[in-house]
């Protein structure tokens, strides 16, 4: 049976000589704490604390990375437990042994990377997954996650997370984190992000019925007064982030009567898509005006088409692993939100793409630029050793270190936040060693920004106090 | 002289722990038969056996690689023979002076890297082309051409093609196919292809008159049926693949109704630019559909503006050099086929771009769900080193290796077949041997997975039997 | 205090093998003269010989590579001396130190890689600038400044520059440039450059009143007429090119009748947006045929959205780091152009970039068929190690080397010409050296393309003599 074990060296240069240097550089940062300022990780696991149930729950079913590589190769949805709470453990056990049996679609991926880190180092597997050994694996697993050791506080604890973002809908009471923040127990700061989306996509279906769960949205007045005072409630509660994902970055403001008439067509549910596209537009602009006034961070995560397939939308929900990136723009679409508010003293603004064209076209020259701009680390599809390998180059040549966000690492799957930040701290040392070997960059120099952009530029970009 | 030598390592990487890593996993598929699903071999050339008339006609005339980069460095087309038949001596003579006198013009393309193997490999030179040795190398060749050695068949022995695809009009009794298929001495399978263009792009001049070429078209259902049963026909004739190229990817069903009306516009000569645009997309539907019922595997390569320089059309023919890639976008244009076919079972889409950007942002995340989905390999002007390298990094991170198509030589020089299946083996070798040593992947894996590429994977994916 | 030292191998490749060829390579073409086809250096400068002022208004105050990255590190513009002339000594001196003291904001960029360079080798600096060593440095840069070693004569001889091109306004007389030809003791060719965009567009607030520095502009024919005298009297103060940046590329005729018509609608200001953006795309073209019969060379710098910071504009003028990049086309948009004169004899069109993924999907498919067509050096945002990479990689592959610019370093900032040229020296020995080391090319020819790219090839696509 083959074995699965982690090289102390993985991911660094081939090159001896850049090689030895990286691994200076990377063991100086490798235990520093994490940091995540943006991720999608329910609150309510570390509040309840209960064990994940099994194998399956773990590492397949909410992990759309995963799921979606072995649809590709054939493997239904449906026998994945996609969109199912958890399974009975016949079917856990079947779900597992098709992720093990099908482990060669994962080559090369660095979805391949994270679970042998997490199976590893969490779970002491130390022989490759195959169709042979999907048993023995999954009764593993299962032993140490009914055990204390593997519980989400002793994680959270164990991968020295200290600082986690949630993502929130602005209609919650964020009941959750006010538990965590007034349990003794939690040494990290758990925190909420502000992400208003459906909100203000006024053309979605039911959204004159969901809007009304914000609050006094009778006028667009209140909408608008609603907003800042949700987000104003979730800065008291700890946020430090507002999130934006629609599918163009275009921030174009409304004149008052305009967006008072698009309003009230769309509480009466006869506004076009065009309207509403301009209601979206004008409230980017919004958005970045109430981060100027109440200092929430603004990320924009645009360029996704969401839902491709809509068979599987239907069958599975949403985030299951056909949304499909799309070429954006941003140096036109966010002119004149930067006209106003780029250097408005304070205003951070986090450029997130999909379409690695747009860093060096782009982002980098508008991070060059605007005080308030930084590049977004590597988003989605493009959080893997080939693209970060390319962000780092042509970010960092066009807008220096200082302009990058640090990692994030963006996930739904909370074992694999340790390894994701462990590659990008991996791979920051290597890149910074091949500048040190070009004698670009002394290696005082390059320690020094690869502890910052470890520990201190995430702090100093999302304002984590 | 200068020497003209194969190195052994060429191509492989320069490190030299990778290299000798590649180089052990190169030689394992070094000498696997070759599988070209896809390329523009006339077929009669096999057929009739007859020798190559000349190196010129060989070399230059018909291989718009070569000779664009001559026209490039001021070479007329006229002077190469381009666009006619077999030259007198003298002038093939002179072509090939020509191409050999600009030697120079071809460093650091692939190119050059093609013909220098096949000079080598298949007759035996040893002196890089100058006008000093033009003449001697001509007649060199010129003498191995004429031996038997050197005709089309030994050479399709030699190669170890196991499966070569042609690429073929709707309206090809394909008797030059039968004839090979029943030629005991032939012992590759020759297979064709269905590429209906110009028949689906009904405001082409002259469109009403050939497409009757096709059988009963008077009407669109004749249309449809006349489609369906060449279709039928190529696949008794042992076509795999059907092969589509038009400027971008759209595949939009029209209504009935809107098919006929706009199929009539057409037979009378009427049709506006955007109503055939329209029936095009249309018709690319129908096509996702018709595979989906026979079992052709569809080939989309989209991207290319044809004819970019009319005079060299006018004077020369199309494929002379002039074509030259747009920007291309899938991710929508291909949402109605893939929402209607994009998990039929069997159903194989082969995705193709001359616009790298989108192999991470569309195409890999595209193949990375889709069961029918694969990332073809690199195409045309990304052919090269450099382009195959950033394609394997960018879709394999995002889709595994498994979705990839394997090697598409899609070449019309056929003497190259080999030199261009050998590199890509090369370059692959050279990306697992990377791989491993970033310890990122084992190396019976990175064997494994090498093999497949060169040996199932295009099998699988082509569904050759 | 940490050193500052320059690296005999800065910027070769890490691994040894390569590296050593590399220096091999780079030796042989390290002290060849220096030559400018492009750049933005003021005649007046050498002209005059005026010593340059201080370090404040030698390496910030022109130089928006410099201030840009200051000001996204939240230094104020106005504290840099951006838009002013030379400042009093203590506003001089707070200037140097501000970049002295975020020395760290430049790491990982070609801006730091130039100015140490520039500040060792023409300085004599030895220790790495920072907040404690600022006023040292000060007085060490000032006293040389004051020495005649360091006039900008003296400098140009030293930089070993043979041929430099300046950027010049249409109504220009030139007398600086003829002054300096009528030097004896300026060896260098300085030669004027026609830039005529602001009088092509003719939207633009202002038009109307300075076309008429011109000449009789009072009619369509008039304005033909006048811009052919302006560039026939350039070509007769040693112009060898006419450059144009726009936003996009577009070249298209208009109907004689249209353009006089939008001429006259010009004049009298009631020109509209889509008539003006018309006229200026029929004047690209009209450039061209200008260029066919003057011979002056065409060069291309789209795709950037100018003073995308309004208030920036207002307070210190254009060219103050705010100018963004967008995605930019050139297949389409060149066609009509290239259909016309691309097979012209004589002609040369350089396109230059700044939006990356167009060098293999279009720039060099393009360069790679029309004699006419050249690849411009990577241009602005592009002009950093990872990108010029990029750009050897995937031009020379499509296009061979012989349909490169040669460099072009495009800069405003004096002292900074040796240094760019020194940095692409080194990195196409890189390029090259590997290219060797994978047996893709043997070293003499390895040799002699970098002396071309150095020596032969910009005199040749830019026709100095």
């Amino acid at each position: 049976m083959a074995a699965l074990t982690l090289h102390p060296d993985r991911l660094l240069p081939a090159d001896p000589g850049v090689r030895s240097l990286a691994r200076r550089l990377y063991a100086a940062v490798r235990e520093l704490p994490v940091v995540s300022p943006h991720g999608h990780v329910d609150p309510r696991l570390l509040r309840d604390d209960t064990p994940f149930a099994d194998p399956a729950s773990l590492f397949i079913q909410p992990d759309h990375y995963v799921t979606r590589l072995l649809h590709a190769g054939g493997v239904p949805l449906s026998s994945l437990g996609v969109g199912s709470g958890p399974l009975p453990e016949d079917q856990a056990r079947a779900a597992w042994r098709l992720l093990c049996s099908h482990w060669d679609l994962l080559r090369g991926t660095p979805v391949r990377y994270w679970l042998e880190d997490s199976l590893s180092s969490l779970f002491g597997i130390t022989s490759r997954p195959s169709a042979d050994n999907s048993d023995i694996l999954y009764d593993e697993i299962a032993a140490r996650l009914g055990a204390p050791t593997h519980r989400p506080r002793e994680l959270l604890q164990r991968f020295g997370i200290s600082f986690l973002a949630t993502t929130d809908d602005p209609a919650d009471d964020l009941s959750a984190h006010r538990a965590l923040r007034d349990d003794p127990a939690i040494a990290a700061t758990i925190a909420p992000t502000f992400r208003p989306d459906r909100y203000l996509e006024v053309g979605r279906p039911g959204w004159p019925t969901y809007v009304k769960e914000l609050g006094d949205v009778e006028t667009y007045a209140g909408f608008i007064a609603t907003l800042e005072e949700r987000r104003r409630y979730f800065v008291t509660q700890g946020a430090v982030s507002a999130d934006h994902g629609h599918v163009d970055a275009g921030a174009v403001p409304l004149d008052r009567r305009d967006a008072e008439r698009i309003y009230r067509s769309a509480l009466a549910g006869t506004v076009t898509v065009r309207e509403a596209v301009a209601f979206r537009q004008h409230m980017i602009f919004e958005m970045a005006r109430m981060s100027c006034e109440d200092g929430l961070v603004m990320t924009l995560h645009p360029g996704i088409h969401r839902n491709h397939h809509p068979a599987t939308l239907a069958a599975f929900g949403p985030d299951t692993g056909h949304d499909i990136p799309v070429a954006v723009e941003f140096t036109r679409a966010l002119q004149p939100l930067l006209e106003r508010f780029g250097t408005y003293p304070g205003f951070h603004l986090v450029l997130f793409t999909v379409d690695a064209t747009v860093y060096s076209r782009e982002i980098a020259p508008l991070a060059g630029f605007y005080p308030s701009v930084y590049a977004g680390a590597p988003w989605w599809f493009l959080d893997n050793p080939a693209e970060i390998r390319s962000y780092q180059r042509s970010v960092t040549e066009i807008s220096g270190f200082s302009r990058l966000s640090g990692f994030i690492d963006d996930t739904r799957a909370f074992c694999s936040i340790p390894v994701r930040h462990d590659m990008s701290r991996r791979l920051d040392a290597g890149f910074l060693a091949e500048l040190v070997s070009e004698h670009r960059l002394d290696e005082d120099e390059a320690l020094e920004t690869l502890t910052a952009l470890v520990a201190s530029q995430p702090r100093k970009v999302f304002k984590i106090g």
